[in-house]
Order: structure tokens, then sequence, then C-alpha cells
């Protein structure tokens, strides 16, 4: 009995033994992405090997989260993504934002292997000048890239604009029967994207705008450059994305392909929360001395561990970039499969053509991207006469007169509509219950606030702006500068523009911000002095295609100037001519320091000195003129040259010379009445008429 | 049977409603702060009404924070705060910060009402010119006042490092009979606060740090400057800081003083964990109209509301900045106790001193801040010989070198220890369990790194530095600017510090960092060409009692240049001096391009063309040189003068003058080797030659 009992225990422990066997065979054979008899495990390690060849070639770059993230971005990838390789621009595929851009590697393995015009030759050239395989993706540079990312946190806050502008132009256009616009916007992020403040505003953001389109995968593989997070970052993640919100499912084994695909479905399913995935993975998964450790993160495999890698993971440990003609095949029939999806939208959007006219007129021109105001600047509103108003005021007029005729302009504002003036009038606030809202309410949260109003500005559809004062574009700066670097036209109003902000004191003032702000390359910088400019502003802001545009306005009032010039779009230009054949000086400012200036000529004017007076609207566009042009503004015989800028004097001296003065504030600011500061910093007519006396000594 | 369970019930209603009568009365008498009965209702409603007044009369600020969390402020101040007003630098205070630096008269009311020689004159002279009552707090300019805010979520990230400081010091020095330093940092902090990412940031990080002696008190009351936090933030804040590892404590009605008191009390209690206590509030308590509303956040109550405002709260309706002399006489017997407790600290000091002589003396020297680095200019690590090297390693050395003579030096990275090269050799990690680690891990968190920096420079103990890639540094521009306003020797350091960083490409190629960070009033920014420089720009740096400093370094090595002149520390000074009576040109620049200088001026002597070499280190500390040794260094005779930086031209043009040129960098850079990318981008010997030449055509 007892002996019968043990055989039977026996045969069950085969049994089971062998169930286990069989099961956990077919299971990797199925659904791991670390198997190389299958063909997803085969493309799995296409995808991890083209990146750490690619790495050990260039001889820099980042092998561990390709290695580590690869199984969960295929399986969005193929399985989930709506895309057309042959059409990277189609307005309705899905977002896939890679924010650990330093993983650049595995977008660009995926976008060889779905057939997106990236090349093998391509991914040899990894990190090369002029590749399109640039160390960290380029959005503009190589197609199906979604966003330039890198400076971590930043793609995050792209994709919540992103799923922003979905959902707004779905509730816009979309008829129960022609959903034209829906689609998902993915992102995959890292540790370093979950611990940057920008993240955490748009995750907060995001939860509560209840953006459910979103889903974003969390490579979670317990490893920074720096080591272990253990040293730095043990917060319960899956708890703090509840508290803002969202829906939170979790994947233990991230080469597990089945539960990655549930754990998608999932997320896609709930329609109302964004959903994080949090996915363990391995860094560097597969290298035998390198897998979980820090040194997998940036640096390459080398070699030798390359190759015991490939032996590891059972390929080819002789091959270099390497894809199986199996794995080729396989891709090419899914690429096929997914432009299927296009042609039937095609055909959808035929039918909605046809059926909603006006709709579809005004969604294409939604998408377009070039467009004229010239209308604005004779609008009547715009060219009628005032006697003094802050430009902030102005600028507000402005935005709502031109949005009349662009019907596509959202923004909003990091808490201070009230005084940036930025809200649209005709429109409510963007939220839950209500998506067809133009203003777009982004709470304390500055940084996230450019990072999603890029993301929007990257989507299509609209034209996105924000505000908030001049002093907090610090907080903004990293995505400010990715606009620039990306070439989009993202507008960026900021107001309270320098001393004149007043008792609010040093904390609030602006000083060296400005100049900044024109320091960034690619960015136009406006700086207006009245109504005129402010729509000019606006104007080239809305009709710009290439790049961002900052909008610097003023708290305080400033008396209207009517210019004498009208090459005001030139970027600096003559306000008030000399009376004579040449001036004998030359005064130059922006915005509020102009009616200085004219004050000081007038006071000049009585000593016989004759000024000819400048406004330097926008430097960039001054800089784009011709020789010729600048030469006649500023003609080099005329040595006596004053700026006036209630901000830094650096990056006056090019215009003033050796002989000129400049004029401005290179220190902190108080806390007092405005108009109190502007004359204990010098801000004022007699000191600029000093500066032309002492440097008219200075040339004799 | 009815009747007279009926008359049972009505007696006992009325004696339920007795004793609720009679416990509510009570109730109020002790622990309300809106009841003018109490002394502490009395004082609190003192603070309020000051701050009302004072508003009021600058016709400016913020009356709705001071208003609705008198309350939570006077429990904390009265019952809690150690403090001492006639040492308001008492190494060993609690620190309180005002992270909602807009409610500056909450804390000015209160330095006023506990003895810290701010007068009634002083509050009715809030936000002018040269009061010591700005519109919002400043360090170093009002006593008591122990950070600057005012930009949201700064001063959260202060008191973070405040109270690292305070765990560090307590390990270093404290003995089981000595406490000496042994404080609470208490957090006031508003939605803007909790809303902006800085803030979480210092959160999570708090929180693994096990940081248990901050008590954040938040001001809930659903309203910011736009209006009802339903707008823009609903998430669930006691659970998101659980999920970063907080105790967090609810109080549902802001004006309970028994229940706030127990709710501090238990926060305190909790040492394993920092504490979040929610407290209810409304903002503008007691203004019947507005009350509630975002009406009461920034604008004046004016005339009729502020009286509404006293009758309602049963203040003297035709007072103006009351204090009632029973308030008076009630905070100077208590602020006679707390001195009491500085007294006793006194003792235990003396005890200390006895015991432990070493200790205290170098306790007192840690709290100095003035001391000499000299020896380190002659150490023979510094002045050895040496042919190439980047910048960033020689850093490193110099940090450990320093660092033998200056125990109480601490710092981290943001996830970059391993590339910036500040890892402190001789000591391990802060953290949870290891107080006395000198390095702190900031996890991938730039942000709160800057400001947990600035917090620890403020608590004063320690000498504090940080590092990350120079692109970062616009991740924490407004903390460096925060420091540069408080005049706060925090050190940054930032590494890869132009297009050699290479192949990670444009988004951390630092460009128009270098000399944004010079336009920084009172930051000094040292970016060195060698070993000798590195060495004296960290001697400077850590000597700096008035203000911040960043160092710049390459990734790329730079061979050695042994210069000319003694002058180093004059900010720039001659490398290499011209062979004639005068050069025929000046070549300038900075870093890694003083090379490039040298190679230039090799090649033009060849044609007979004798430049000077000059070495801009320093921006700054030329600038406050004598107007001989400008003259000297650059002299008007000279014309031909040439500047290269790899990075923008912008600022240059002041040295270069009318005839000179400038060679730098005005667009983004790309992806590939850094070597490949300075050609690419004019950064060459020839191209200095080519510009020497063009511009003495320019001269004739």
């Amino acid at each position: 009995m007892v002996k019968k009992l043990q055989a039977y225990n026996l045969q069950f422990f085969y049994y089971m033994l062998d169930f286990w066997v069989i099961n956990r065979v077919v299971n990797t054979l199925i659904t791991r992405g670390d198997n190389v008899n299958s063909i997803d495990g085969k493309a799995i390690n296409t995808i991890r090997f083209l990146a750490v060849d690619a790495v050990d070639r260039a001889n820099s770059g980042h092998p561990g989260l390709p290695m580590g993230a690869a199984s969960m971005a295929y399986v969005i990838w193929k399985d989930f993504l709506k895309i057309s390789a042959k059409n990277p621009e189609w307005i309705d595929r899905d977002r896939f934002v890679l924010s650990a851009g330093h993983g650049s590697m595995l977008l660009y393995s995926l976008l060889h292997l779905f057939g997106f015009g990236m090349g093998i030759d391509d991914i040899k050239n990894f990190r090369q000048l002029d590749s399109i395989t640039p160390g960290h993706p380029e959005y503009g540079h190589t197609p199906g890239v979604e966003t330039t990312t890198g400076p971590l946190g930043q793609g995050f806050a792209n994709a919540v604009g992103m799923a922003i502008a979905e959902r707004k132009l779905a509730a816009e256009f979309n008829t129960p029967e022609h959903k034209i616009i829906d689609h998902y916007t993915y992102i995959l992020a890292g540790d370093g994207d979950l611990m940057e403040g920008i993240s955490s505003e748009a995750a907060s953001l995001a939860g509560h705008l209840g953006l459910g389109k979103i889903v974003c995968l969390y490579d979670n593989n317990h490893i920074t450059i720096d080591g272990s997070t253990k040293n730095t970052f043990t917060e319960d993640v899956d708890l703090r994305f509840n508290s803002y919100g969202w829906h939170v499912l979790k994947v233990e084994d991230g080469n597990d392909l089945t539960s990655l695909k549930e754990a998608i479905g999932a997320a896609r399913a709930e329609t109302g929360r964004p959903s994080l995935i949090m996915v363990t993975n391995v860094i560097g998964y597969g290298s035998p001395n390198k897998a979980g450790k820090a040194e997998a993160h940036g640096s390459p495999l080398g070699k030798d561990e390359t190759r015991l890698a490939k032996v590891n993971l059972g390929w080819d440990e002789e091959s270099e970039f390497m894809v199986p003609e199996e794995v080729y095949e396989y891709m090419d029939k899914i690429a096929e499969q997914k432009s299927s999806v296009k042609k039937a939208w095609d055909g959808l959007l035929g039918n909605y053509k046809a059926a909603y006219p006006e709709k579809y007129k005004k969604l294409t021109e939604w998408f377009e991207s070039e467009h004229s105001l010239d209308w604005l600047l004779s609008d009547e509103r715009i060219t009628k006469d005032y006697s003094s108003e802050a430009t902030r005021i102005l600028g507000g007029d402005v935005l709502n007169i031109a949005r009349e005729q662009m019907g596509n302009l959202i923004g909003g504002s990091a808490d201070l509509n009230s005084s940036t003036k930025t809200y649209l009038e005709d429109s409510g606030i963007f939220s839950r219950e209500y998506r067809t809202g133009d203003n777009i309410y982004y709470g304390v949260r500055e940084h996230a606030m450019a990072g999603i109003t890029n993301g929007i500005t990257l989507h299509g559809g609209y034209r996105a702006f924000c505000s908030t004062f001049l002093v907090f574009s610090d907080y903004m700066k990293p995505s400010i500068r990715l606009a620039a670097i990306m070439k989009i036209p993202s507008i960026f109003v900021f107001t309270h523009d320098s001393i004149g902000v007043g008792e609010d004191g040093p904390t609030h003032q602006p000083i060296e911000h400005v100049m900044n702000l024109r320091s960034i390359p690619n960015l136009s910088v406006y700086r207006p002095m009245n109504l005129m400019e402010t729509a000019l502003a606006w104007k080239k802001a809305l009709e710009r295609c290439d790049g961002p545009s900052a909008i610097i306005l003023t708290r305080q009032k400033i008396r209207d100037i009517r210019p004498y010039s009208r090459d005001m779009d030139k970027g600096a230009y003559i306000v008030i001519k000399e009376d004579k054949e040449m001036p004998d000086a030359i005064l130059m400012g922006s915005g509020s320091e102009v009616q200085l200036l004219e004050e000081a000529r007038t006071i000049l004017l009585k000593d016989g000195i004759d000024c000819r007076v400048v406004s330097f609207l926008c430097f960039e566009d001054f800089e784009a003129q011709s020789a010729e042009y600048k030469k006649e503004l500023l003609p080099s015989e005329i040595k006596v040259r004053i700026s006036v800028e209630a901000g830094i004097t650096m990056g006056w001296d090019r215009y003033t010379g050796d002989f000129g003065m400049t004029i401005g504030i290179d220190c902190f600011g108080a806390s007092a009445p405005g108009d109190l500061l502007m004359k204990k910093y010098g801000m004022t007519a007699l000191n600029v008429v000093s500066a032309v006396k002492e440097s008219m000594k200075r040339t004799l």
C-alpha cells in the first residue's frame, strides 16, 4: 500500500514535471521575448542586437535600455501601434514617445523593422555626423520620431500634450459614424523620467484631465547611471500614480509577451484614466556580466561581452547587424497589415468628406501649418488710437482678435490667466467633461505647461500657446529650448517683463531673462512697445512654421508711440527719424523703454542734439536682414549709440559699439512700486540724455 | 408612558444641547483661532489684521493666506518653534520656511509678535522701497527669515536641505548627553508649492532619506489665483505623500487649535518619516464676501471689506495695525520662555566644550563662513606637470584635495557622479542608515538638487556643492538664481560644457548656457582651461561668502598650458605675452578654446603677426578689476581682438569691439564625435588665424 502510494506519487510527480516542462516550452515558444526559436523572439533579439552592435560600433551610446525593454516595445509596435510606415505623418496614427531618449537605438531598430525608411547602413552610422541616427531621437530629422527626447521627463510631458490634442480634435470633429481622430499615445519612460519634476506635474494634470488614451510603459529596471535605485528612488510608484488618478498595472516579467499584451490591452480598455504599466525589466538583459548593472546603461558592451550576450540569447555570435530573413518577411507582413488600417481610415475620411464637407474642410485647414494673418495689422481694433496701456492687456486683445480667424488656437496659463490676460474669451476651460474648451488650466506647473504645449504642437491640428510671468520662464527653459531644437512653432507669452513688476520684488522681477531668451538659437523673441508691435509679434508667432516664439509683455502701462517707419517687420526700425540729414546719435531700446528714448530725444533737441530712435522689437528678425538694411539703420559713422532696456546690458554692446553706452540693470531688483524702481535703477530719460553727452565726449 | 418617554427624550435633548453648548463655548474659549475672547484668538486675529492692514496700505499683496493660515502658523510658533528672538542665528533653532512666500505678511506679523525686531512701522512700510518688509520674504534682509521664497516650491526644497544638514550635523556632533544639534524644520506650503515639480522631487527624496524632522503644514484651501483647485489640482495629496514614504495627517478645521496642536505633536513624534499635515483652511478667512474665493488671494481686501471682516471676527472695525496690549504682554512672556530654552542650550554647549573640546572646535569652525584655501594653489598635486586632461577629471581631483582641509564639504550629483567626477572619495553615501555620508545621491532630480543645496547652505555648518551636465543647468536655473539673490555660497559644478560632449547630440550640448550663467547677477562663473585654473576656481568658490559660484568643466581632454602671467585671480589675464612692445592682436577665450588660441598664435607668428593670448577664467572677477588693469590687459589701441568660445558669441562683443570678431556657436550642435564637431562648428586654430587677418583688414 505504501509502495503503491509512493509509486503513485512518483507518477504524479513525473506527470506534473512533464506538464510543467511542456507548458514551459510551449509558453517559451509562444510568449517569451528571449526565445530565439519563436519568430517574435527572433524579432526581439534582432532589436536588441542591432542596438548592441550599433553602440559597439559607435563606441558610444546606451545598450542597456534597448536590451531590457525590447520585448515590451515590440509588443506595442507589433500588436497595438496604429501606424503606416509609408505615411509617417498620418494624422490619426498612434503616437509612440520614447521619453527615455537615451534608448534611441531601440527606436531606430523598431523603425528599421517596421519599414520606416531606416536602413541598416543608417543604423551602422549611429551617432555619426549627418546620420539619421543621432545619439538621441530628433524630431524632424528622422521619419517616425515623434519628438526630440533625451533631457528626461520632457517626452512624458509632450505625450500628455499629444493626448490633449487627440481628445480635443476627437470632440471637435468625430461623429458617431466617423471616428476620424481616435488614437492612443504611448510612452516609454524610465526611472529618470519619473524622478524628474516635469513628469510629476504632467502626470498629475493628465490624471486630472482623465486622459485615458495615454498608455505609459515604465521600464522598471531598478538601475540608473550611478547604480541601484535603492540609493535614490524608493517611492511607491504604483501608489503615486494612483494618487494622480491613473490606472496602474504591473507586469512582473518584461519578457512575458502574453502578460505584456494583456496589460496593454487592459490599459487601452480603460478610457477614463491614463494608464501606467510598471514592467519589471532587466537593464542590459542577456548580457551575462552586465545585465542588471549600471555598467550596461551608458557604455558599449564591448566586443567580448557582446559575444557572450549573443551566445546567451541564442544569437549567432559571429553576426553583426544581423536581421534574419524570416524576421524581415514577418515584419513586412505586419507592416502590410498595419497599412491596411490606414487604407480603411482613408475610406472613412472619404465618407466623412462627403457627409460633412464643412468639418472636413476645417480639419484639413487646421492641420495645415501655413496661413496668413495679414488682415490683423489693418484691423481697426489694432490701428485704433489709445493713449497708454500695458502690453499684456494689448496682447490679450490681439490674441482674441487673431482668434476670430484661427479656430484652432488653444492655450493656457500656469495659474496666471488673470495676470497674463491670455484667456480665450469665446471658449471655456478644457476639462474631463468639456473636451472642446480651448483654455487649458495648467495649475502652478510651468515646466509641464511648456512640455505639453510642445506636445500639442507636435501632434498637429492646433496652434498652442502658453503664458506665465517672464521670471518663471526659468522654470520652462528646458522645454523652450527643445521647441527651438525641434523647430516647432510653440508660442510662449511672458508678461511682467521687468522691475516694472514692482512690489513683488526681486524674486518676481526678470533681469537677465529677455536677453537669455534671445540667446536661444531659433527662438524668436518679441518685446513690443505698443499695440501695433504687439499685433505684429502675434502675427509673426502665429505665422511661423519653423520655430518657437516668445512674446514679452509689460505689467505696467506704456504710452503709445506712432512710429515713423514702416520697417517694423524687419525686427529693428526707425521709430523717430532725425531732422537732419544724419543723426547726431542713435537711441535704441525695446518695449517699455522706447518711451524713455522719445522723451530723451525731445530733451536733447533743445541742446541741438538730433537723435534717431530705434525700436528693437526682435533681435532675431533684425539679424536676418540684409547688410544694407543694417547699415542703413545703424550707420557705422554714427558712433554715439545708446541702448536702454530694463534688463542686463549684455548683448546690446554689438549695437552700441566702442563709443556707445548701454543703459540697463545688471543687478537684482527690489520690492517697491514699479515707477519708483524704474527711477532708482536708472530707467529715466535724463539718464539717456547724460549717456548721449558722455558718449559724445568719448568720440571727441 | 408615551408622555413620560417624550419628556425623557426632551430632557435628554436639552441635556445634550446644554452639553454641546457648554462644550462648544469652552472649546471656543480655549481652542479656536477665530475667537476674539481668548488670548490666543486675539493674537491670531492680530496676525490676520496686521496682514490685512499692511496689504491695504501698500495697495498690493496677498491677504488671503495670512487670514486663512494664521491659526496654524501661530500654533507652530507659539507651542513648538524653538527660537530665540535675540539670537535669530542660533544654530540649533528650528527652521520655519514659508514656502508660500506670497504670504509674507503672515511671517512679518509673527516676527513682530515674537520680538524679532520687526517694528509696527516696518509693517506699515510693507512692500515699500528699502523696507525690511518686501513683497516676498528675503533672506539676509529681514532677521528671522530663513530663506527667500516666492517662486513656488523652492522653499520646500530648501527645507529638505536644511533637514539634511540637521541630521548630518547631529550624527557628526551629538553625543548621548549632548544633543547640540536637534531641531525641526517646519514648512508652510500652499497648493502651488505642491503642484510644482521641484517639490515632488524634493518630497520623494525626503521620504527616501527618512527625514523625520520635517513637518510640513499644507495650507489646503482649495483656491489658487485662477480659481478653484477643482480646475487643476484634484490629485489625492494624502496618497501621493504616502507614496513618497511620508507620514500624512489631517486637520479638518484650520482654526481648531487643539487639533492642530495634536497633529503637530504627532508629526514631531514620528521621527522615521517626514510629516505632511493637511490643514483644511479657508483663504481670506473672516472676510464675509471674499473668504474662500480667489479674490482673496492676491489683492487688498479694500477698505469696506476690511471693515466687514473686522466686524465679523470681533475686531475693532476702526482700528488699523492694532495689537492689543495684552497680546504684546502675552507674547513677551512666550518669547521669554523660548529664550530660556536657548539659555539651557548655551549651558549644554558649555558642558560639551569641556567634555569634547575637539568636537566643539570643529563645530565652531564648520559654522564659520570665512576661511582660506591659499595652500591649495601651491600643493604639489596642483602644480604638477601633466600633458592633457579633461577639466572634469581635474575638478574631481581638486575637490578631493581641497576636501582634505574642509571636512564640512558635502555634495552630490543628479545621477551623474560617474561623469561629473564630484564624488568625495573618503566618504560614503548619505542615507537613512548612514547619516555621516558626505555624498548625496540626488537621483535624476536636478531642480530639487539645486534647491536642496541652497537649503544646506542656508542651514549653516556645511559647504555644499552639486553637479550635473551643463545643459541641465536649465533645469536648475530658478534655484541658482535664488542663491544669487540670497547671496549664499552654493557651488554648482557643470561638466560636459560644449559641443565637445559629442555623440549625445544637441539635447546634451550646451550652447547658450555658459553666457546665460554669466548673465545672472552675483553668480561667479569659472570656465578653467587647466589644472591651476580649476584649482583657483574651486578655491574662490569655497572661499566666497557672499554669493554662489558655477564651475564649468569639459568632458574632453585639454592640453595643459602654463600661463605667463600671475594675474590669474583677476578673472582675465595674459596666458601668452606678445614678443613685441605691443601686440598686433589680442586673442581671448576660455576653457577648452584657449589651446586653439595658443595654436593660432604660433601660426600667426610665422606671418609676423604677434598676438597676446588672454584667458577669461571669470567675467565677473574681471569686471571687478580696476580700470587700469582692464586697460592694461586690453589696451584700447589694439583694435584687432578675437574671441573664441564654443558657445554663443553674445557677451563677447564688449571685449572684441568695433573691429574685432567673435568666433562661437550661435546654433544648436549635432550628434557626432566631439573632435569632428569642433571642426564642423569652426572651433579651429585656422579659423582664429583667418579672423585675425579679417579683423586687421577692417582696421586698415
